[in-house]
């Protein structure tokens, strides 16, 4: 296995081959079969790429529409560009800093400025691909809006033949780059570093989730506040419709759904995506895996990218087919094209492995069937056409206080399949795992003792890849949603015909719940990696403080026994932290609102004209409020999520990093399903009574339904889908840091008192 | 020490004596010292019951009012007598088979007929403790609220007296009537088993917070169904005044607040005490302890409860004093005498283990201060003086939707102090009894090795005797809430002068905030108790399975490292759990509100007469709805609590138990408290508007806020409250559960597969 030999880089490319040599291997397979899966990715990464980028000339070359539409959409464009920059710049100064420490802090560990440098490149590659993950989201989106409405001229499947395409130049981009990105960075620092690539490589991971968690704390706050304070005055107050182009903040509020939901979005799956590919790298790494099985998770990511090729052009919408369901339909396809060759391509790469060439085809299958299931639970709890949110609109006859309460109550619910399902699915994965690797595995520290646990971890770790590899068409239906939701503010804003409108309008509806599902699918994939990047971070650990303290790996294990005090000691901070950007996030809505409601008060009050239609409003200002605030919000509770582990991991120990990541993952992975499908429950409540029921439009029914609707606007807008990157940085920034911290405290850290227990 | 002879029934007033000549001890010291610190708590116990009694007598002379006043107050007795001996006898199913598992199951796996028969006679004991508490608040109260309403006449410190002897009634009878059940089974059993008392005494906690889960949700989903269900008829649609007469649901409403907040709140103080103290027995059994060390609890407990008396007869209401001053200086008070009565008694009586009889007292002390940290931290984020209340009522004048979101972002912040305090206390106090205990013990199973880790989980222990010792003044301060709520409503529904009516308001604000702090107070002691019955567990389960499968600790011990992932698969079940019954106890309100609703409405509708005072309404039938339909909502989610932890056990093997009560306290313990604070902060913004602020009554703002407060209060009656017997239960039950688990299905359990990790 590679990082048993030291090579130099001037010999790097026969080393290249010579990695595939596995010294200990059962199994001698030819040299062909190892580096040239990595190879295969890299090559699948740029066929994906170029099939965006024809896509995206496709959809550029579509008919723009006229003068007054490609104002609109050219406002919303410049403030969501303006916005995304300047965001970019505050968050490049913690960047900058971390860049320092990480290069430093790893130098000094490893002894070694390679490791420290490559660490640092990848951290930056990381951080960058979210950034520009989400700039290209926004980029298409803001284009392709206006296009789609003017394709609805023509018929309701040429409209979402646009916003799909627009969708997948989407899917395909950044599935496409992370992948190349990973292959190629794996490539190279396993030729620079071969002993110590993994540790460099994780650093993508950290970076990526970082920015992200910047990019959906910062454009939830954004999003939701504008959405509010103009709703709050336009629709509540003037009784003027949605996205009237009277209302002084609606600009804000589109530009609001490019920063939150498209940019939020696509940075979140790509740094889930990297999150999940690296740290299972790393899992492979840890365990010492044969070169093929190290690599299944890039092969794997690769086939299931070529079935999202399958599925992005094979979309037809047949007679008069819901387009929902046609969408639903050319997920399960991709899927089930992806399942076929999982299995087809492990019958022959891991021939020699006996059961195992069906076990981890078996384990990334029942990751991958976990989308179409978190995509029909979702639609349970979301759809009016089900007893739950029917069960809520019915309260709104009653009060605004009881939606509230039932909507709660079922989005406390809704949680309860999706975690269940993650922890069966950890269970039966780890069960195969155990089974498939548990001969082919030498760990890098723990002994042959720990290797049954690793197996059965590595089997986890694959039915991640398997439920990530297939985010290429996950993330082209979510992001057609922003497409068609744009599409129809445009038509509304461009005052286009109301047939136009119509066909937009169930588009729309389609795309929240396309919306909602990635939500869950998302947080799902968070869970997984959690357990991955955990026992990963153990693994590390003891690596190190073997190294620096010459512990015994036992007495460093019996440490983090749930008897720890360390660890509950912990697990309260995480749920601490996770309350604390809760709650900020909250909170940062209401006042940012607050203040934009006073500024559209005011322009409605000074400027009569505008409601007249005979002034226009000042767009910018409202814009410039929600940026100004935004940025403002979003930096105190990012920063104190960075130190939260750091200073725990110093004053109590790595033990206590070990209980913070728990009680974080414990309490953000339900509540993240709490929030977003109560959200999106509230918000079909008011869509059930706005397509005619109990009372239907301006009832008081209608009424109660709308608060029940803002109120969960933040829960799934701003607060909900931050769970996801708050988790992936709780445990991928000390994976990075755990050395320095190990190093910086001694091994056991200053509290642990329990090291007795090995003497009973 | 004690259970290391084996010593037959016959001679068992000889042993008695014989128990405190402990053979390892480093000190000798006195017979006297041992036994009797029992006897002399279970005098103090007597005592206090005795007070009671007096203060009761007294409490039922007092003038209770005219014909009228005593209709009203006999109709809601009527109504709280008939919903509990209902749901006790729906409850006694449950008991029976219970009852009937322990006695056969622990008869079993200790082979001893003894062991499995004072296990039940403990439940028993410890569940009928609670149905009694539960029933004596409510009589108490019942009985107090008219002649604490008719002392108004005279003056408020009239009624404040009346009101706050009720309290004392009930905070002395249950602290009084919890250290006598516990002393003197203690004395019995470890007589009768001298080697085994504690797993015996353990099951009393397990059966007192099992009731008490119970009559918290059960008496929550009535209370607020009640509550919600006449306000939402008579307040929003018929604009009639709250506790109006004329409303049909009114008599239900008021029979809420006391079978919920009064005997909820008293069964819930009960179980926390014997909980605590139980546990902390248990623990000191597992340690081997000095008598003299093992029965600090009884001997803090009865010190404190003495520290009451004097507090319960000093309350004062000096010149223009606020009465919530003058009850938080009385708490004070009581804990200041008995911090001072900690370090003295410990002085005396543990003379001889040097630093250690400072050392305990210390750690009591901070356990017992963090009661009025809770009350000024609650008070900040609940009360309209500051700026959290504040602020949530000045969104008021936007909407209920950002009133919510603001109300819930607040709720959230306001659970980090306290979360945060508790971990702070865990860990000083850990540190304490590391260096007060370590000494000191020889652990029954796990060897010299755990003795550290033991002697701190002990400090920690002493902690949580020293924040529930005081119990008694916490639980006056409450149960005077219901009583001056239930006096005001007496006025109003008897139609009392404005001047009476006004002097009752006053109170009843006071005692919104002496039951927001105590929800506090009992679910930070549940963070605490699950520490100690955690660790209680995990040793009770060494030693079965030592005995049983002579297995190694060692081998044991790292079965339970976080690594194992039935744990994490455990703690998303524990997640789960909690999830469960927070769903349905909120969806139970809504659903039966809307019962209630359409009943009201259908009398008004049917009979026009009751509107103008010329018919009487029907009250009788919404006090059946309410009882049919809050029992018929209880039993499941309950009986789900309890099957849980069992069908997890037998599966996953008990480490996985041991992960979901990990699970279950990290998210319920934040869970609680937000939930609780929100409401409150909620009702407080309402009271702060109506106080003329904003607008005022009936002003737009005044709307907002009462949406809010309509949606707080299941969260702050209903939900938040069951967290703290969830908890309780999910920590009891393994404990008496655990060794017939592990009985079952092999002390490593069926999917250990980390053993190997001992070869490290």
């Amino acid at each position: 296995m590679m990082h048993h030999k030291d090579t130099s880089i001037s010999v790097a490319l026969i080393s290249t081959f010579n990695l595939c040599m596995r010294t200990k291997s059962k199994v001698p397979f030819p040299v062909v079969y190892g580096m040239s899966i990595a190879v295969f990715s890299s090559v699948v990464g740029i066929i994906s790429v170029i099939i965006a980028v024809y896509l995206a000339r496709w959809v550029l070359r579509q008919d723009p529409g006229p003068e007054k539409v490609r104002f609109i959409s050219e406002a919303i464009a410049t403030g969501a560009r303006a916005y995304l920059f300047r965001q970019y710049r505050y968050l490049s100064a913690v960047l900058i800093a971390l860049i320092v420490i990480i290069f430093g802090g790893l130098t000094a560990v490893y002894h070694s400025v390679s490791v420290g440098g490559l660490s640092a490149v990848a951290f930056v590659v990381g951080a960058l691909g979210s950034m520009i993950a989400g700039y290209l989201g926004m980029y298409v989106t803001t284009r392709s809006s206006s296009r789609s409405a003017m394709a609805a001229y023509k018929s309701a499947y040429d409209a979402l033949k646009v916003a799909w395409r627009a969708g997948s130049v989407m899917g395909l981009m950044l599935a496409g780059v992370a992948l190349l990105l990973i292959s190629v960075l794996y490539m190279g620092f396993a030729i620079a570093v071969p002993s110590q690539w993994a540790i460099a490589l994780i650093a993508m991971a950290f970076g990526a989730s970082l920015v992200t968690l910047f990019m959906r704390v910062g454009g939830g706050i954004y999003t939701k506040a504008a959405d509010l304070g103009a709703d709050l005055v336009g629709k509540v107050e003037k009784g003027i419709p949605e996205d009237d182009p009277r209302n002084p903040g609606v600009i804000a509020d589109n530009v609001g759904d490019n920063v939150g939901d498209v940019a939020g979005m696509a940075a979140d799956v790509f740094e889930s995506y990297v999150v999940i590919m690296t740290g299972t790298l790393f899992l492979g790494w840890v365990m010492n895996l044969p070169l093929t099985l190290l690599l299944l998770p890039l092969l794997y990511g690769a086939l299931a990218l070529l079935a999202t090729f399958v599925g992005v052009f094979t979309l037809r919408l047949k007679g008069n087919q819901h387009p929902l369901s046609a969408i639903s339909f050319d997920i399960y396809e991709v899927i089930g094209i992806a399942i076929v060759l999982f299995f087809a391509s492990s019958y022959v790469l891991l021939k020699g492995y006996g059961m195992t060439a069906v076990l981890a085809p078996l384990a990334a299958s029942l990751g991958a069937i976990v989308a179409p299931i978190v995509l029909a639970l979702t639609g349970y709890y979301t759809h009016y056409t089900y007893k739950p949110v029917k069960e809520i609109a019915s309260q709104a006859t009653i009060s605004p206080a009881t939606v509230i309460v039932t909507g709660y109550s079922y989005g406390l619910m809704s949680a309860i399949p999706v975690v269940l399902l993650i922890a069966a699915i950890i269970g039966a994965t780890y069960a195969i795992g155990y089974f498939a690797f548990n001969g082919l595995t030498t760990p890098i520290v723990g002994g042959a003792g720990s290797a049954g646990l690793l197996a059965g971890i590595y089997g986890t770790a694959l039915a991640s890849v398997g439920l990530l590899s297939v985010a290429g068409i996950i993330i082209t239906a979510d992001s057609f949603g922003p497409v068609s939701d744009n599409a129809a503010g445009v038509a509304e804003m461009s005052s286009l015909p109301e047939e136009v409108r119509d066909r937009l309008d169930v588009l729309d509806a389609v795309g929240n719940t396309t919306k909602a599902t990635t939500k869950g699918y998302a947080i799902s994939s968070a869970a997984l990696a959690a357990l991955v990047l955990f026992v990963g971070l153990i693994f590390e650990v003891l690596s190190v403080a073997k190294q620096s303290y010459a512990l015994n790996s036992a007495t460093l294990l019996n440490s983090i026994m749930v008897l720890n005090p360390n660890l509950l000691i912990g697990a309260f901070v995480g749920a601490v932290v996770v309350y604390m950007l809760a709650s900020r996030t909250l909170g940062a809505v209401g006042k940012t609102a607050m203040e934009i409601v006073e500024e559209i008060r005011r322009q409605f009050r000074e400027r009569p004209g505008i409601l007249e239609w005979k002034e226009k409003p000042d767009y910018a200002r409202v814009v410039d409020i929600a940026t100004r605030r935004a940025i403002q919000e979003f930096m105190l509770p990012v920063i104190v999520v960075i130190i939260a582990p750091i200073v725990v991991g110093l004053v109590l120990g790595w033990q206590a990093i070990v209980g913070l990541i728990l009680g974080a993952i414990v309490i953000g992975f339900p509540r993240a399903l709490l929030m977003s499908n109560a959200g999106g429950a509230w918000d079909n409540a008011k869509k059930y009574i706005e397509s005619g029921n109990l009372g239907g439009k301006g009832s008081e029914a209608h009424k109660a339904a709308v608060i029940g609707d803002t109120v969960g606007d933040p829960f799934k807008d701003t607060t909900g889908p931050s769970m996801n990157p708050l988790i992936k940085v709780l445990n991928t920034l000390p994976v990075v840091f755990a050395p320095m911290i190990v190093a910086a405290n001694g091994a056991i850290g200053p509290w642990m008192l329990v090291h007795g227990l090995l003497a009973l």
